[in-house]
């Protein structure tokens, strides 16, 4: 499957003209992930993140620069036509990318599109068709399976069907964008009657995301074999949760407003071929476990399906801020924590001959360690609350409070290879209206 | 509140020069319903249909006919702009449709925008932004709850809380449009392991689809009180449902696979102004029954905030088809069996914040009348497949079988007023790929 090629792209020697592209932790000439920006002088427009600036494509398109195909793909704003571009021709923009800025002689024509990228707005990269959460990390679907069903924290279909519900588009936000905390109903187990009020439970969640590039026609299932190839891209997601709401309100049908009230993406879409280098074997399913059925079972995939990638979870609250420190890591842990492949999820999501399209989101569902290091919200973290965090300051934290500020990261790493970055999933809490 | 004001475009003595319009069953002069539609000659455009005509409204616009605001919308296609239009606007372009086809004398410049619907091409109106499925029809609830948890039908919340999930938007077709039996995995209690094969137990739900007009900000709920401007228009919806794959996956984060392959929805929206003479008060809640939090409670909503609509469902077979035999009816009741009524709907889906827009769809959940002769599933009227219905003509059905087709429709009737109809909502069932 050449879609997981390493190619003179990744090649860790390559040398990059643009001034603190070197070396940068998440957008190095190894990278280049594409969002939809703004610079301070103009309109949205398709761009590539290199060190701290912003690579302009629309301009290097007006340019006659690149591929024609990519050219047309990038007229359309948002990126819907960008992120269903085919593996072939996502390549040949990669490889003409990664020759303008690392040949110092293109230097001079490529400068002018150049944008420093502090000076520049971020946007959602694409128009999102519809949203679907999944629930792969199993850890974290013990853990809160355990809160919500302690006798029962994994159901019997948990290791057939990977788990997966439809989210809410219309409230999916980049990074930046601060959200507001809801109100809802809740009732508690000691309360009479619900009452209408801001969650007192807000959480988040800690996802990868995955963006569906080319998509397939309703009633036609994605054999998996060739989900690979209906994947445009990855970013990070927090699906913010409200605890309280959700507890009264999920049965019989699913999390609903305790979840759409904010989701949150990182801007940068990063494509499956700068994660190429980075594709590992899904961990082996322990003993016992079911083999999946052939409907979701690929060879290749198990032993290149899975990603190597570091996820971080980091809290600043209102009085860090003030007091100039840093924010303080809640959890990290790798990826591969979960239970099925993303290509599995595609696999699975079209069995029925759901249509999915450019511009779709999946998330993973949180994804968790097996040890509270590496737990992915703070509803794992603080056992529903009880048993709240430290945060070294002298504050602490059940659930989380205004102005309190979560960001998200994920790195990816292999031996003999230049890491890359997905940027930052970040947003603060404002107080409920 | 004006906006379900009766006026002179209601008036039971309107008469219509449009050649089968005059006592049309749906499409009478107080109907004008609008949709996407393609005649034989041209591409998809805005339209409202007239007994067995359509109206091109594009082309009314363009011979600047129609007040400036709704010529604007009419050039969007799909017609999310003329959805999105404000009350005033849409009763500005009712009043204009309804004097060029009462006034004879306005025939000569109308009559060539006028289409014999027979040779037009119906589509799915809009592009849907977010669908969301409610679960307010209480007996079906009631009779769904007693199979899957005998014990405990009506969960406690149930009373309390508009029970809805997200559900797929890029699967809703328009009446008309075929569904491929789909195939996704089933494990029955007695089977060992689970299979992936084409459902066997396939039936429809009948739902009343509400398309949202005007949306809200991101953060700011709507009040009860406002929740009716908030709407552009009333469908038919199909929810068609894989009652085996339901039963398998659906637990805990709620239907999925069962319910996203194909939703059906009626092709003409059905104007709120259209049904101002139809409006009656919601039933009021039985003894002992909670009283809605505040949020989902106004007065004016509870004595004018439902529909005098029937519903019916038929079933026309393959060998019913191939008889010249006419489709059986299923069952039928009233709109009235909804224990939330739809603005009810849009403040709580908006309650956290969660942002609605122009063309999202919401559906009511499937509405079953208390006796079975009202049910509107097969679920329910075969007691989840073990008490098959007769037919009438030597067939019999527990779920439905390739080759048959549900078509579902809805008249508004009252006391004094000419009745309007919804035109159909019909799929025909494939066999499975």
């Amino acid at each position: 499957m050449n879609w997981w090629r390493t190619d003179a792209t990744h090649d860790p020697a390559l040398t990059c003209w643009v001034e603190g592209a070197q070396g940068h932790a998440d957008f190095p000439i190894q990278n280049l992930p594409f969002g939809l920006f703004s610079p301070a002088d103009g309109g949205p427009r398709a761009g590539v993140a290199i060190g701290e600036h912003i690579l302009d494509l629309t301009a290097l398109a007006e340019g006659g620069l690149l591929p024609a195909a990519v050219a047309v793909a990038c007229r359309e704003v948002p990126l819907n036509a960008l992120l269903a571009l085919a593996p072939a021709d996502r390549r040949a923009l990669r490889a003409a990318l990664s020759g303008f800025l690392s040949d110092e002689s293109r230097r001079a024509t490529v400068e002018p599109a150049l944008h420093a990228a502090g000076d520049c707005a971020l946007h959602l990269p694409v128009r999102v068709g519809d949203y679907t959460d999944f629930y792969v990390g199993i850890h974290h679907a013990t853990n809160i399976g355990r809160l919500f069903r302690p006798e029962n924290p994994l159901l019997p279909n948990y290791k057939h069907v990977p788990i997966g519900y439809h989210g809410r588009a219309s409230s999916i936000r980049p990074s930046g964008t601060p959200l507001v905390r809801p109100k809802g109903q809740v009732k508690g187990p000691a309360d009479e009657a619900p009452a209408y009020r801001p969650t007192a439970r807000l959480d988040y969640e800690l996802e990868l995301g995955v963006w569906i590039g080319a998509g397939n026609a309703l009633g036609t299932p994605v054999p998996i074999a060739e989900a690979a190839r209906h994947i445009g891209g990855f970013c990070l997601l927090n699906d913010w949760s409200a605890r309280d709401f959700q507890a009264w309100e999920y049965q019989p049908l699913g999390p609903f407003l305790a979840k759409n009230f904010h989701s949150s993406v990182s801007p940068w879409i990063v494509t499956p071929e700068a994660l190429a280098p980075f594709r590992i074997a899904q961990p082996p399913r322990p003993d016992g476990d079911p083999k999946p059925l052939s409907y979701l079972w690929d060879e290749a995939d198990q032993s290149h399906g899975a990603l190597a990638l570091e996820l971080v979870v980091l809290l600043e609250t209102g009085r860090m801020r003030q007091a100039g420190l840093p924010p303080v890591r809640l959890s990290h842990g790798p990826a591969s924590n979960m239970y099925w492949t993303v290509q599995q999820l595609v696999a699975h999501h079209s069995a029925n001959g759901c249509n999915l399209a450019a511009g779709d989101l999946l998330g993973t569902g949180t994804i968790s360690a097996p040890s509270r290091d590496g737990f992915g919200s703070l509803m794992e973290l603080t056992v529903g609350g009880k048993e709240p965090l430290e945060l070294g300051n002298g504050e602490t934290r059940g659930f989380l409070e205004d102005g309190d500020t979560i960001i998200l990261r994920a790195t990816a790493s292999a031996p003999g290879r230049v890491s890359i970055g997905f940027g930052e999933c970040r947003a603060t809490v404002l107080p409920a209206r």
